[in-house]
């Protein structure tokens, strides 16, 4: 049997039913664009005849040229009609899409309940739309809904649905645990039972993660002869979501050695799911196997030594043949030689016997106590490291900052900061206006240092998190503020902490500063009159 | 076979090695209390070896007087020591728990590359650590580390492990799949192997998520004859995590007929699963399966229509048996038929044929293009809802506020707010001081608002959440804000966005505000003179 595995996405179909989850004509063809990077064969795209933001899509799609297949999502035609005549199928032939994932019942108990019609008027909606739409030259996957519970009440309906399918032309008959109830070992009997009963059909498995079973029930049904797979990167998806493709695939091409993508393009994985989190605007999980921040992160410290000598100790793959790296975690859990290994990740030499070392692990842990996780905030744990290591300069004096923030009724709202600090004993006084207080301090502040380091001005902050440590009394809490900065070329995350969380963005703000002008020297000011004097020079 | 399932939690301990997880004795005490509620047989309460914290867990935890038992961890003796004066073993001992996980190594890469010792050394230390603490009349569950990569490498070696645990007077012999790189199909096999090699033995399975399989591989290990779960709550662990116990327990006794946990403490998982992710501090994603909060959440409007029908159509068990609900999700995806079902949900009389109920969806969807979500903000929600419905009266009208932060180097930050605004036509215009701009601002509105609502004393905010939502350049873009409350019975999320983090701050308070005080009528204010006047009277 073939090894070869039709990888089906649908991350713009039913990713798009997960809660939170809303994505722009805009954000749907950048999603395309990845996933025809990436490699798989299916994309499916909306349901052209539920709405004109899916139909835009399809229009727009076809411009960008891509390999994958585009597919387009619609219900067999409606009960007591005719497919010729029915809205939504010809809706999908205008869309102009090459494929189309048609859905039908199969469970008995649907077909009286959901859709209140007869077992054979079912059926023929089903034969019609797949047989009518094969007559105008689409590709059709038929999605045989709730097929496991319908297959464990009326096994031979179920046959019969799959039958007429195949029968009215359907490429790929794809058996769907819609609710995501069924376990491992029933998905594995009802396919090898399905595969067996018609060999001749190609059979594809579409699951759901309400067990936490999505994937593990992909790869029964593969091993039970089905060869496509139905999921969306990240697992979004309805409810609990569908089967999550960034795990599918890997499994099944490293762990089984079927083949879904090229060997290359897996390694891209980890940039395509942290790419589609950002679109979508999810935060991804750090501990999101094989592509998560955490997926290949060592803590405690027995395995953090483990790992130094022999990285096969603890990791089940090689984190780059997904495209992530290893890391090493610092907390409170990590004794002296996980400080010292991060350290050594970050070129910086730290000697272990000296005192600075024991310096940088207690302020680290008293540091932690008060609620700052350098987990998420390397920039500003390697200031830390740095500082006790003697390398890094202040870059001013503070003095002082104030933030305005004003409403009056039926005018827009006025944010204005007010910084004082000084430079090499020059004193400046800024002040500066923004869209929100972080915003104001930030250029407040950038006001008052750019003249010494003109390269800030290709630094801007990218991402601002608040994070409530005490939810007793939640307002006089603690918070925890991180800030995610980038320039040309780099990204970097410092953190801050306050009861305010005025102040947290603002020690936040100063890390990120700090960090970004780390080798940077300060340009000379030049006097008014010494500028005076060299154009006169000149 | 027996169908009783020995449930082991080790949240505690190996949970506390995720990122972002960081526990006080406090929180290890409040949850061990939770778990023992919830009945697990097994709380594995950290590291007497390792740290004076875990020392102090296990002294102040038998003051709780507790049914499940408390079980300490730690590695068999060092090699070429002997076990009654290890250190480490001696740590167990003197904690006072009544059970003890002793890790040991079966994989013969890691004894020689990890431990670096001989395998008969390794088989030595194993033994003697073993039989030591059960001397002691501790009970002891041996963990077999890295033991299917040690299978797959020298099955003798592993089977000669066990062997050897087993006649030192092991109670239960745990499989663990340590890097989480193993398939179901191998955990069956091996599994199984195991246990006819050793059929008087007792076995336990510990599966870690790397290839989101640790739910899958802990049920294979079950069907092949092991009884004993290691898992933490909400899967918690370092990495990708532990399997997790919210969806094996479920999928347990649910699903296979095994018996696990009371069956009236499994519809508290739900609450339990909870209340952990809060004491952890870490948010639980919408879409976990079984307890989530979108776990039985329903978006799709094809979904929406036949759940209403009958719920058994999208749902695959009743979300009460694990103490969770179903709930109707609003959104763009959302036909008229959601809105006026979430509003039914809430109690609301909505006319679907009125022009009433076509605003509602019309302001809903603009609102959510601009960036709202009414997903996590019920509060609104329904505060819109009431809105056209003519239900709602405003409080105050609004005239202005001012919020200022200042710090100067050496001195605490301050933080003042200052607000205008009308009620019945009476000016009210307060100033108060907060821990935070966003406590400033409550304290203001409280201030001008508790004469006419004396119920406001009983309500804070309890959780504050910051998100930007357009991260292209950061301090300028929107951000959202939701807002948590509660008073002594209830709870509810309110939202607010806006490119300033105080305005959309203030939005969401004002809403959870107007929210609070939907049912009630304010007090009349008494004038000074009339307050003299009764004073007289009585």
């Amino acid at each position: 049997m073939s090894k070869n595995i039709s990888i089906f996405d649908t991350t713009l179909r039913d990713g798009t039913q997960g809660e939170g989850i809303s994505l722009s004509v805009d954000d749907k063809l950048n999603i395309a664009k990845k996933l025809d990077f990436l490699g798989v064969e299916y994309i499916e795209g909306g349901i052209p005849g539920s709405n004109s933001k899916d139909i835009e899509f399809f229009k727009r799609v076809q411009e960008l040229g891509l390999t994958s297949k585009i597919v387009a999502f619609g219900s067999t035609r409606r009960k007591g009609g005719n497919a010729e005549t029915d809205a939504n199928l010809n809706r999908i032939i205008e869309s102009g899409a090459k494929a189309a994932t048609l859905v039908g019942k199969s469970w008995d108990f649907h077909v009286h309940t959901a859709l209140q019609t007869t077992l054979e008027e079912n059926l023929n909606m089903i034969y019609d739309s797949i047989h009518y739409l094969k007559r105008n030259g689409i590709e059709v996957i038929f999605d045989a809904e709730h097929f496991f519970d319908g297959y464990k009440n009326n096994p031979e309906y179920t046959l019969s649905v799959m039958t007429r399918a195949y029968e009215a032309g359907a490429d790929w008959l794809v058996m769907c645990d819609t609710n995501g109830g069924t376990m491992p070992h029933e998905i594995q009997e009802i396919v090898r039972a399905v595969v067996s009963h018609l060999p001749e059909a190609k059979f594809g498995i579409h699951t759901h993660n309400d067990c936490e079973l999505a994937v593990a029930n992909t790869l029964a049904a593969i091993s039970a002869g089905a060869r496509h797979v139905q999921g969306t990167m990240n697992g979004y998806g309805e409810r609990c979501g569908n089967a999550n493709l960034c795990s599918v695939i890997p499994n099944l091409q490293l762990k089984l050695g079927y083949h879904c993508i090229a060997e290359d393009k897996l390694a891209q994985l980890t940039n395509v799911s942290r790419y589609v989190s950002e679109i979508a605007n999810v935060n991804m999980p750090v501990n999101q196997p094989y592509v998560g921040s955490a997926a290949f992160a060592h803590k405690g410290g027995i395995h953090v030594s483990a790992i130094l000598r022999d990285s096969r100790t603890y990791e089940h793959i090689a984190p780059e043949q997904v495209g992530n790296k290893q890391r090493i975690l610092v907390s409170e859990l990590a004794g002296q030689s996980n400080i010292i290994s991060k350290a050594q990740e970050l070129g910086i030499e730290l000697d272990p016997f000296s005192s600075h070392s024991r310096q940088v692990i207690d302020r680290i842990k008293d540091m932690e106590h008060q609620g700052y996780q350098f987990e998420g905030a390397d920039g500003s744990l390697e200031l830390l490291i740095r500082e006790a290591n003697g390398e890094v300069k202040e870059l001013f004096t503070f003095e002082s900052f104030k933030m305005l923030v004003e409403k009056t009724a039926g005018k827009p709202v006025v944010s204005e900061a007010f910084v004082k600090l000084s430079v090499g004993g020059r004193s400046h006084y800024t002040a500066a206006e923004g869209n929100g207080p972080v915003n104001a301090l930030d250029n407040a502040l950038r006001k008052a240092l750019v003249t010494y380091y003109p390269s800030l001005q290709e630094m801007h902050l990218s991402d601002y998190k608040v994070r409530v440590l005490d939810d007793k009394d939640t307002t006089a809490a603690k918070v925890r503020v991180l800030i995610e900065s980038k320039n040309f070329s780099n990204g970097w995350n410092t953190i801050g902490v306050s009861e305010n969380v005025i102040e947290a963005s603002w020690e936040a703000l100063v890390d990120s500063f700090r960090y970004a002008l780390l080798n940077e020297v300060p340009l000379e000011i030049i006097e008014p009159d010494t500028l005076a004097q060299g154009m006169v020079n000149h």
